[in-house]
């Protein structure tokens, strides 16, 4: 190992589309281990790329969502070998998924929804932070709690061709629901059709969204999986069925833009469609992670779920890599593993 | 009583605002009581005014709300004795509550939503569409089931001077939770807190509604009940507190108005804040009215609820009485009194 801490810091507040200068390549002191109480140091092995990270490097707003410091390391989901700890459950040699930072070694916090989770035995680092990581995971939670989804009941997923919004549409097919993907393209849409079994996509690309929701959910939808916002929520607004959910998890149309997208009408059909429109992070349920990894992974074993990845390699390419989920060139759920440990599963 | 059976008819859709000759007065014969299985036969003894008929009035539209044919009675929430039924459970005597239509005679559908309930034994028809009719109800339902409401808690209401609202936040001040109302006028805010013995009062005539929220919550909202939709709903969205709820009961800001309000921005928040969006319809809950009417009671009796009623009479008056929902001319539940036996009591 290196005896620096290499870090990507956020160098200024991106204007609209990323840029590559909005980046800069620090080479910085591995930090002690001398801890505070709940603090763990950990050895950084790899990476999540999530789209809501291009939130966090705006400036504080109303959103709720952090937004990290100008001249810090760049926020991220990773997972992580833990070389000290001081917090309670978490000791030196474990294996943690959390929300750790771009650099090498990093301090975590213990407390609250940032506190990291154990990864369980039998998966590597990087099946712990893509095959049955945060966006399957959060697709998991999404769909069967904060949806309520029921067997026969119609679900629509838009994003449906990305990490969390293709689990999302084949756990629906799982749960005996009928599944409807948005995504942008022939090749996508032909993916979830043939591939992922779904049973019928709309190319928001080439065809009107609210017109093919009308014409495939003739009765409306029951559930709306949404990683996208804008237009598209607006027309399953426009679609819902009584008593349906609109499950909110994303909102990437208008992350990696300087444009505001039209705002959100027709709440008369939520108030006399009785329906429900309901936030939610993967994290209210870390308690519960155990349980999604394993119906995940006998999901997986009965060749019931697909799953892409685009594993790229390489501290150095973290910023040009992660850029990759904003200009339509990545396809699956997007990794950088920046340790030789990745494979190691316990 | 009239051998005639007047009706108020929707003559021609409104445009923006209401306007007399939107409406047409007829005389009909008095309906037959051959009535098909389900059917009721019923004189109407009041309605509710309830500023969500303007809706009902425009052409059907993606809001599943009901649209009135041109030529037809408008519909409204009313009481009415049972002169004849053929629906199981109700019968000829019977006091009901129920959706009923501008005429004295109407003949009701038993079923689904539209069921009519029974007024319970020792309110009379009065009480029964006003102080424990159907707005005061809804607010029960809304606050406390929708909207989840919990002692300790901060409830904003908006449209808090109305009839709904105001029952909103005074239950929202019997189950101990800090209490703010938005209304419009220096002499609702003063009634609101001064005799409802809410909180705080924001006059949105007078004051920069969000910043006042973000004053008075500075730990943002936990519920909020919203019978107001537009740049209201929107100052709320941005101050909403993390797992808070908003209980979408009415969009009067945009009922009686040819303008398109803003759309609603910032999803942002209701997906890192696990924030709840809920459309909801009183009927829903008419298997627990009892249970509502009950409380209410009992509260009504113990002081703890202060409540206004606007009393019209008159049948010829329907239209101009409904009207003052709009134009800011009526305090309190509008009711339309059009037959002496509204004091009945069984």
């Amino acid at each position: 190992m290196s005896t620096v801490n290499r870090q990507w810091l956020l160098k200024r507040r991106p204007a609209g589309h990323l840029n590559e200068g909005d980046f800069e390549y620090r080479e910085a002191p591995i930090p002690s281990d001398d801890l505070k109480p709940g603090e763990i140091l950990v050895r950084n092995v790899g990476f999540l790329c999530a789209p809501t990270m291009r939130n966090w490097m705006d400036p504080p707003s109303k959103s709720l969502y952090p937004s990290i410091p100008l001249g810090q390391p760049i926020m991220a989901p990773g997972v992580a070998r833990v070389t000290a700890s001081q917090a309670d459950g978490i000791k030196a040699g474990d294996r943690v998924l959390g929300l750790s930072s771009w650099q090498d070694y990093a301090v975590l916090s213990g407390g609250g929804l940032r506190r990291p989770t154990l990864i369980p035995d039998g998966i590597d680092f990087l099946e712990g932070i893509g095959r049955y990581g945060l966006n399957p995971m959060t697709a998991y939670f999404g769909l069967l709690d904060v949806g309520a989804a029921v067997s026969g009941e119609t679900l629509v997923v838009s994003g449906a061709a990305g990490s969390t919004g293709s689990t999302a549409a084949q756990i629906g097919k799982i749960k005996g629901m009928k599944v409807i993907g948005i995504a942008g393209g022939k090749s996508k849409c032909a993916w979830l059709t043939n591939e992922c079994g779904i049973d019928a996509a709309i190319d928001y690309k080439s065809e009107d969204v609210a017109a093919r929701i009308a014409q495939l959910c003739p009765a409306g939808i029951d559930v709306f999986y949404d990683n996208v916002g804008g237009e598209i929520l607006q027309a399953a607004i426009d679609n819902m069925a009584p008593k349906g959910r609109i499950v909110l998890c994303g909102q990437i149309a208008s992350y990696d833009t300087a444009e505001t997208a039209e705002g959100l009408r027709n709440m008369m059909r939520l108030i006399y469609g009785s329906i429900r429109m309901q936030g939610f992070l993967c994290g209210n349920y870390a308690d519960r992670f155990n349980e999604a990894v394993n119906n995940l992974k006998a999901w997986t074993a009965a060749g019931k779920i697909n799953y892409r990845e685009d594993l790229r390699t390489g501290f150095e390419n973290l910023p040009k890599s992660f850029s990759a989920l904003f200009d339509g060139s990545n396809a699956g759920t997007l990794l950088v593993q920046i340790d030789d440990s990745a494979k190691e599963t316990r």
